[in-house]
This record gives C-alpha cells, sequence and structure tokens, in this order.
C-alpha cells in the first residue's frame, strides 16, 4: 500500500497503551493520520512511503501538549524577575501589556512562542490572551495545534471593554474557527477574583450549550483563596462550584491550595487539573499536591504558563519539574515516575481539552502529531530505559522532528514554517521598544 | 603587550564584584590567568593576542563549580529510577557497584562525566568515590579542576578494606597530588551514618595538620537524622559538633533537615553547605532551606549529586532549579534571585573548596576558568537581562567555549581533550554489562 510517510524509529512510546515501549518499529501516516505501527521489517514489505524518515537513534512520542500559556508574553521573557508577585505584575507586567498589547505584539509574541515551542516538541499549546483571533491564525498559519481562550474578565483591555463585549467577542470567534481542524475555542474567564457571576454564569450555560471546555486560574496562591474566603465565607472553588462551573469539561489551571477534602471534592466533579511546577516555584505561589490529585483520580495536565513567569516554553523541562517536584512535594520517591510526567504532557492534556479522540497518544485512527528526540550524545549516554532520558535527562535541543497532523514542522532542527531571520528582526524591534519603556 | 589569548565579549559577568555587568569588554588571558578586563577598544590597542575569540552574541562567566558529584557513578545515569531509596539502592545500584566498581569503571565513567560537565560550561568538580586516584588522573589527563574527595568509609570496598586503609590510601593520594595545579584533595568520610567517630577524629586531625577541606553528606533525609537521634540522643551534627568538624573547612552536603536553631549554629561554625536541588527532589529527601541558609550568612554552593540520581550533571539547570525551589520552599518570589544562584555555581563553590584565591570570579590575577554562552537563538530572545537568560532560559546547549587555566577545553561545542568516539564505544561496552546484569 502507498502511504505518504513511514518514521522508523528505535523506540516508538505510544503512551496507550500505557507503559508499551516498541522497539524497532514503525508509525505509518496517511492523509494525516496514524494508520498503522507495526515492526520495520513488516513495514517495509506492507507500505511503501512517499517519505521515509530513519531515526535508528531516536525515540518518538506523542507530540507535547502545554496546557497552559499565554503565547505572546514570550515579549516579555526576563524583563523582570525575582521581585515580589505585586510588584512584578503591578510595576512592570500591567503597564507594558497596557502600553503596548495589540495585534502586532500578539502576532510577534505567538510566532515567537510557537517557534521556540515546536523547537522543544510542543505540537499543541492551550491559550489564554488577548486578540486571540491573533494567535489562532497564526497557528493555524503556522501548522500547530491549539486552545484558543475565548477570554473573559472584568476590566477593560485594548481588546475588549467589558465582560459582555469579551463574551460577544469570543462567541463571534469561536463562530469563525469552529471548523478549523487544527483549533479549539475553550472558554477561558481569566480567574476567580477577576470575574464576577454573572458572566460566569453566562459562561456555564454557553459552555454547556456548545460543548466547550472552561480553562481558568484557579487556587493559584494562599491570598487568592483567603481574600475570597474572607470577603465571602466561600473559597474559590466553592463559589465555582455554585456556579455550576466544576464538571468534566473544567480546567483549573495551577491549584496549589487544596486541602484533602478539597481534592476528593474536586475529583468527583471530573474536573481536570494543569500543573504549572515551575511557573508556581517561580512565583512562589505554593505547591500543586500532584501525587495525591493524581491518586484521587484527577486527570492532571501539564502547562508551562507564560514565558515571563517561568522563563521558558519548555515541555520536556516541565516534564522533569512535575517528576521531581512531585517526588519531593509527597516525600516519595517513587511518586509521578517518567510514565506518569510523559502522560501528563501528552495524553492528560487532551482529555482536559476534550481532543482525546484525536490526539495525545500514537495510536492508530488519531492524528500524526509526532516527536522525534535523539539520544546519541554523551548527555543522554548510557541509555538503559529511552524514557527515563526522556524525562530525566534529555535537553529539548535533542527534539529533531516534529510534525502536526502528518505535516512536518521541524525536519532535522530546521522550522518548516516560520522565517527565522524575519522573525529574529521583528522580535529585535519589540526588545528595543519594551526595554526602553520599562526602564524609563 | 603580546598575550596568549584574547575573548571579546557582548557581555561579562565577573561575579566578583557582585552584580557588575560588563558591556562590549575583553578578557585578557596570559599564563593561564586573567591578566585585565576592559573595553574592547581599548584592549586592542593595549594587547597583541596569540589568538582572539570574539564572541558577539554571548556572556563571559566564570566556570561553574559542581561542588559535589560522583563522577563515574555518570555509568548508572538511570539504569533503576522512581523507586523508594532503599529499593534503589539495595537492589540496584549496590549490588552493581559491589560487582562492577574498579579501575575501568572509574576511569570511563569519570571520562564520561568529564565530557558531559566540560559541554555544560562546569570548570571545576568535587568528587567523591572509590579509586579517586583515577578521578585525578581523568581529570588532569582532560585538563579540568577537581577536588579529588579522599573518601573514608567504614565498609570494605574494592579499593580499600577498612577505615584505617582508606585514610592511609588517601594519605598517600594526596601526597602524590599535592602539586598538581588543578587538583585539591578534601577529606570525604562518606556520611555521619557510615562512619565511626575514631576515623572521623583522625580526619579531623589530619585536616587540620594538612589544611584541607572535609567534604560529607550531612542531614540528607529525616530518617538519618532520626535514627541517630534515637540511637545516640544526638542530631549528627551534634555528633560532628562535637568531634570538633564544624569549622570554615567543612562542607557539608544536602542539609534538607534543619531546624531555625540548627541553621543559626551551623552559620557561628563559619562551615559551608552545598545544596543539590535536583537530587533532594528525585530521592525525596527533603528541601533544603536556602534561602534562610543564606541570610543567616552561611556559604552555599550548588551539586548535581552523581548523575544515577539526578540524572545528569547540568550546573545550568541546577542553577536554575536552586533559584526557583529557593523561591518556593521560602515562599518569596525574590528570593535566591539569578545573581545569587550564579554565586552559588561558581564563587561560592570556590569558597567552599577554599580554592577561591584562584578561580570562582572573572578577575584579574585569578585562573582563566572561563564560560561563554550564546543567546542568538529564538530560545533566549528576546534579551533584556544575559544574567536572567543564564539562569532562567539558556540550555546548557548554548555553552559554546570553556578554557580551565587559559587552556581551552570545549571550541564552539567541540571537546578539544576528550576523543568521543573513543568514549561512545567504552560505554557502549559498560551499557551492555550493566543493563544485562541489572536485569537478570
Amino acid at each position: 500500500m502507498q502511504v505518504d510517510l513511514i518514521i522508523e524509529a528505535r523506540w516508538i512510546i505510544p503512551v496507550e497503551p500505557e507503559s508499551v515501549i516498541h522497539e524497532n518499529h514503525s508509525l505509518i501516516v496517511n492523509d494525516g493520520k496514524i494508520i498503522d505501527l507495526l515492526p520495520q521489517h513488516t513495514a517495509r514489505h506492507q507500505y511503501q512511503a512517499h517519505t521515509l524518515r530513519e531515526l535508528h537513534n531516536h525515540a518518538l512520542i506523542p507530540g507535547l501538549i502545554n496546557c497552559h500559556t499565554h503565547a505572546s508574553m514570550t515579549l516579555l521573557r526576563g524583563i523582570a524577575d525575582d521581585l515580589p508577585l505585586m510588584e512584578w505584575l503591578q510595576k512592570h507586567i500591567w503597564p507594558l501589556e497596557q502600553k503596548w498589547v495589540g495585534e502586532a505584539f500578539v502576532r510577534d509574541g505567538t510566532d515567537l512562542a510557537i517557534a521556540e515551542m515546536i523547537r522543544g516538541g510542543t505540537t499543541c499549546f492551550n491559550d489564554m490572551y488577548f486578540f486571540p483571533e491573533i494567535t489562532a491564525h497564526q497557528a493555524i498559519k503556522h501548522g500547530i495545534r491549539a486552545g484558543i481562550g475565548l477570554i473573559a474578565i472584568d476590566f477593560p483591555s485594548a481588546w475588549a471593554e467589558d465582560s459582555d463585549a469579551y463574551l460577544e467577542k469570543g462567541l463571534a470567534l469561536h463562530e469563525r474557527l469552529r471548523h478549523e481542524p487544527l483549533i479549539t475555542t475553550p472558554f477561558a474567564p481569566h480567574a476567580p477574583y477577576t470575574i464576577s457571576d454573572e458572566p460566569l454564569s453566562k459562561i456555564r450555560m454557553l459552555a454547556d450549550e456548545l460543548d466547550l471546555p472552561v480553562h481558568m486560574h484557579v487556587h493559584e496562591t494562599r491570598h487568592e483563596v483567603d481574600e475570597q474566603r474572607q470577603k465571602t465565607g466561600q473559597t474559590p472553588l466553592q463559589r465555582l462550584d455554585e456556579l455550576g462551573l466544576l464538571s468534566p469539561a473544567f480546567i483549573a489551571v495551577h491549584m496549589t491550595q487544596l486541602s484533602d477534602a478539597e481534592i476528593d471534592d474536586y475529583a468527583r466533579t471530573g474536573g481536570h487539573i494543569v500543573h504549572c511546577p515551575e511557573s508556581n516555584l517561580k512565583l512562589a505561589s505554593g505547591f500543586c499536591p500532584v501525587a495525591q490529585c493524581l491518586n484521587a483520580g484527577i486527570n492532571v495536565a501539564l502547562g508551562t504558563d507564560g514565558a515571563a513567569s517561568n522563563n521558558d516554553l519548555d515541555m520536556l523541562a516541565e516534564m522533569r519539574s512535575a517528576a521531581l517536584l512531585g517526588k519531593g512535594v509527597s516525600g516519595d520517591a517513587s511518586a509521578v515516575p517518567a510514565m506518569t510526567a510523559l502522560q501528563m504532557a501528552t495524553l492528560n492534556g487532551a482529555k482536559a481539552l476534550g481532543i482525546d479522540q484525536q490526539t495525545g497518544s500514537l495510536t492508530i485512527g488519531k492524528a500524526a502529531d509526532v516527536v522525534a528526540i535523539e539520544f546519541s550524545e554523551v548527555e543522554t549516554q548510557p541509555l538503559y530505559h529511552p524514557l527515563s532520558q526522556i524525562v530525566y535527562s534529555a535537553s529539548r535541543n535533542q527534539v529533531t522532528d516534529v510534525w502536526v497532523g502528518g505535516r512536518q514542522l521541524l525536519k532535522q532542527r530546521q522550522l518548516t514554517t516560520i522565517n527565522l531571520s524575519d522573525l529574529h528582526e521583528r522580535i529585535g524591534i519589540w526588545r528595543e521598544r519594551l526595554y526602553a519603556d520599562d526602564n524609563k
């Protein structure tokens, strides 16, 4: 049979079924989908490929899913670090955003983020930011999968003046994007402390009606929880529950403040958690009890958060941080093992976004969202277990090839859909503008 | 004036004086030492160089000092992960060590570690392992600086049969190495729970006499502290204090179990701490209260620990982990800022090893232990503050050039003193042996 692409790899880690590692197998791709996964010698008899990629020192894994980011904030990477949270926001991030965020900022920042993400093996990102139509446009243009958050917040921005306007623009965008194969459009109400009951109730109703997930920062800091409790006697989670938002379509980001009872209650709602270990550490937000949440049966995915609070969009490193921190926080060296970390960064992300029928594992019938990682350098030698090397030793520069829906976006370390010299020129201009402004 | 080497760099971060960043300066190197640091245009008038290296997109930092490792254990990288500590040690690491550790194991493992360390910007490592004479020989051969621990432990090994034999062999090795410019020889009693009072008292006496530091695992886990307290009523730190070991020549590794009073007491002794954040997380040992220790005036350095419990020897990543975890553990987003993390990974390490007169900062009169880091890829753009990019965004593959004592060990990513294909061949043989043995 004639097919588009055969990828032969030394190891293939499909994630589904769990804990399986195929050796010397081939992944067969046609019309953007995985149509077979079988031993190399059999594959060569059964299939003739338009393109054959031989990766004899590599492992294939499902494309990484960055389940929480603010892509265009990559323009603010490292502009102000090591500051208390409120000083960082009020004196640096917010004034810069207020002055500069617009279509051009979001276009150029998103392009930089997408370039970095593809080079690091990320094939899907779940975004929350202003001008989501621009983010969607750039994602489609560059061929990467994305959850484009229909942002809602009580405060005016350059994009919309009030919560009604956010919802209206969001719904119109959802309409325009609903047939885009790479794009989903979760609602993205910013956080419990920035959005009031009325728009939240509308979002719950609309999300049910349109069958869309709801993506929100929740219980990020103790301050957030304490303040809400003092004002209303309720925790943010209790309020969201009362408003009917907690459900298998709810994606709660951060969740660093959780009692045992809250973990059990949240597990019963079927809601998802996006863990952002590096952002939580950098902003000293607290520790998400990941091992406990997983044990309670909660689907926990992984995100980098924006590059302004990380300061990268490196999902390999984030997996490693999640695996290490999960052990440290639970006091159990066997917690969050490598396979669990990889699941969090792939299949669990797809489940959270409601796209696990299309992506999240190297399974026949799913889209060919595939990442190849190379092991021959000293940093990942000797190689006993490829999964261990991926999670605990490999760096993102060992990602050699990336496909999304069968389209190759990274080819032997070269981006195929982004012009780097043009991008560097645009980033250089933003650097001058923003630096001058932040140092006034 | 004619000199050996001029390195022109876009940024130079000397670490001493603190918080200074020079732009468009040159580092002048002659006879292995830094003899000047001045603006590029002036330098070109004043000096003629045998070699000129122009690094116009790079920052120079002092060579990184990995203050705690077991270099040859790199051969065991990833052989067994995600296990409870005792199962990991008793069923995997110790049986493999018992069977295989010898001169060849230490030679090949050390070579692999040195290759990885140089490629990642490490110019000095402080080691603790059996057959230290082999480790020293390989370090000298490849041109890297090293603290070669004179290991002592109550248990027999392939290297020595009892604590007297360890000390005797250690002293002989110290004698042989005392005039090697790259080598120092700290005493390295393994840990409070593996060495008895008598050899420890001898070590204290000998260390005083020979003016050598003492490098030891201390308060690594709660189990260690609880067990000692139950047996003797004393904590390990109290016992070491009573034996007279705690002093400005004492290097305590890990220190995850520390009360406020213990921090203050330890600070008064003038002893050093080596923080190993990734190993502490991976083995779920506990959290070293780094910010508190720094505030108490303790000199805190940084180490990767062995690659078997990390699983790499990546000091850039370790700096980042230390900066992030230091904020998370203290609950203060301004704790362990980037400059502090860089100090911990350079000057503080030199201080702990007692070699800060020779290395640890880019200071006139010190050895030219220099690392160049390149910033032009998207992952470290836009670039507002080079120090922030080094600590929070850069990966070790951005290290382009490394010098130790003016000798170039890494040249545009190529190792100059290690034959990689020969090394890969030797590692391949060990991989087969150890894998077969661990999977019997």
